[in-house]
């Protein structure tokens, strides 16, 4: 039932004939989404500072939450008696849970993994917990989310090889165990290829995660304190390995450069606290480069941040009161710089696709500016 | 010049037959305020957690800053040069300032009295500071707002009579100089009467500020620890010792009961951190009484935190969707209590200015789910 329903989600819409950037259509039961797509990350049910109601006016198409967190809390259960995510957190489109398997990594000493699952100790009150394949898929169909991902082990930088190959056969069972434990209809379920930064690796882990058959496929384990040119190589050498004709997903990442490089090597979805994270530090991002918002330079500065900006926080503030409300910490800094890197990564991803349909994303790839200007 | 511009610049609307309450228009350069009117307090350059937009979605006719803040921080020169405060916070609404009486009283041991002014130290970086009545007005006439404060010695509760009437002379000396000083067109100055909780002090301190003559009047020293009753009876007594043509304004009070006696005491003007302040730290006004957010009760409760409520926070959220915010501390759960509160409080003052024309305010006072279901 759910597999017929699930086919034919992702159509293809053009490919570039420069690069292997690729323009797609996804469909999921909360809305269609065009892809190359960035999604904010919402942990706890929320864009940090950002209502729903600002989301939808930025053009966000899917947001995307983590199933380790609302376990945590509020818990899944609440969750779902409120009806699933989207109703508790009043937002209409699309939704996509992280599965936990990243946050259970970022526990290092606190987790302990055996072929089950993960044993990690909960950082709020010390309480013990278990993660397993099959808890993640439940936990992820009580959240309720438009697109789950399969319960995964990911690598730190530096990985040896053998815990790399152990690792990456490990989180190979428990996708099995994911797919096999998936029962809800609609809901779109997402293989991760692991592998750190060993070919072979990527290579089986692709294939593994083909053979038990996903609705997309995600590249996990990058952007983990590697450099950008080991991350673009993995990157060129994972992509053309998967499926052309379902959504590719790279995790994790990140800076605008490495988006636009990752679309030119068939990336179709990325997810990055980086926009909203930067934006309560005051590192905005603008078409003249970075901004610390600190810096005294902007103390007497009464243009705009950015003034090619249309975002409500350039239209209607200086840097001058941006600078001052973040002096003061006041929560208003947070919410203006998390609206414009919002705005201007969402309109970076939308100045990608019309690149790529007007055919010059090749010609525009290295001039972040124009591109967001085109969004 | 100035005193020409300002007259009739109040207009009273309506005295109500059963009580003393009063609907009145006051006039200001940037726009027309329908009092009883309660201002949100937005003592940095922004009312805490709201956007622009959003006070004007809740219908805010006025909000209030700090000199006293500004001066520090960013420096009212700045403000000034970003072309007033109303620019700078993208607010074009009227704005009132507080001459930062108030502010240094509440240093205590950190400033000293003398007859030309107050010296204190910055709670910031421990600098040296002196504000007078005439660096007072400099200071707001930089800033830029549409009704300034004479600078006033604010006492304490409890106060013995000779301290408070030596403060309240050199109060009324201060106003003299502060109504001196003032220079700038169309910004209304409004005198502050002190005394304490001593009716000859109040009597004494109303008539000094009516002859050297003001374009409203504020009642301060209250809500500063004495009991309700005690504030009541020195509203009541002093209200009506104060010209029946202009504004009468209660400085920093208070709860919902407060502002409701006070209207029927005749006051035409609030402010209050209460609102915005209680927001933050979860504690909401709704038609059944308080809720404390973070109460276990609500962790399952899927319904509006008030049912009677049409803000944006009860249109689109749970009690239960709430409480998770504010226990997980997220940014968002003090933007949606504050948007909450704050709509409770506006529409309260609604209701009190619909009851008076409907004559209707005496019977509904002390049905405060009713006055704010009419807001």
């Amino acid at each position: 039932m759910r597999k017929q329903k699930s086919e034919g989600v992702f159509h293809l819409v053009k490919e570039d004939s420069s690069t292997k950037a690729r323009l797609g259509v996804l469909r999921t039961p909360h809305g269609v989404i065009n892809t190359p797509v960035f999604m904010p990350v919402g942990t706890y049910a929320t864009v940090k500072t950002c209502s729903p109601r600002e989301l939808e006016d930025l053009g966000a198409q899917i947001i995307l939450g983590n199933a380790y967190h609302l376990y945590l809390r509020p818990g899944h259960n609440i969750v779902k008696k409120a009806g699933g995510l989207h109703k508790f957190m009043s937002w209409k489109g699309p939704i996509l849970t992280d599965s936990g398997g990243y946050q259970v990594f970022s526990l290092g000493e606190n987790r302990e993994l055996s072929e089950e699952g993960a044993m990690f100790k909960s950082v709020i009150d010390g309480s013990k917990h278990f993660f397993s394949p099959e808890r993640s898929i439940e936990i992820q169909e009580a959240i309720g989310a438009d697109i789950i991902m399969n319960f995964d082990e990911c690598t730190p930088y530096p990985c040896d090889y053998e815990y790399a190959k152990e690792s990456m056969e490990l989180t190979s069972r428990w996708a099995r165990r994911c797919k096999d434990a998936h029962s809800k209809d609609g809901q779109l379920l997402f293989g991760i290829v692991q592998g750190s930064v060993y070919h072979d690796l990527r290579r089986k882990s692709a294939e593994d995660m083909m053979e038990i058959g996903f609705d997309g496929y995600a590249i996990g384990g990058l952007s983990v304190g590697e450099e950008a040119k080991i991350m673009y190589n993995m990157i060129g050498y994972t992509t053309p390995l998967l499926p052309r004709d379902k959504p590719h997903y790279l995790m994790g990442v990140g800076t605008p450069e490495n988006l636009v490089e990752a679309v030119s090597l068939g990336i179709d979805m990325f997810d990055c606290v980086m926009p909203t994270r930067n934006a309560r530090n005051g590192s905005l991002f603008t078409s003249q480069g970075r901004v610390k918002i600190k810096n005294a330079v902007h103390k007497r500065d009464f243009t705009p941040l950015d003034p090619n900006c249309e975002c409500y926080t350039c239209r209607n503030f200086t840097r001058a009161y941006l600078r001052h409300l973040y002096m003061v910490n006041e929560i208003l800094a947070h919410r203006l710089h998390t609206i414009h890197n919002l705005h201007f990564y969402l309109s970076l991803m939308r100045g990608i696709r019309r690149a790529i349909a007007d055919n010059i994303f090749f010609r525009l790839k290295n001039d972040i500016p124009a591109l967001v200007s085109m969004g």
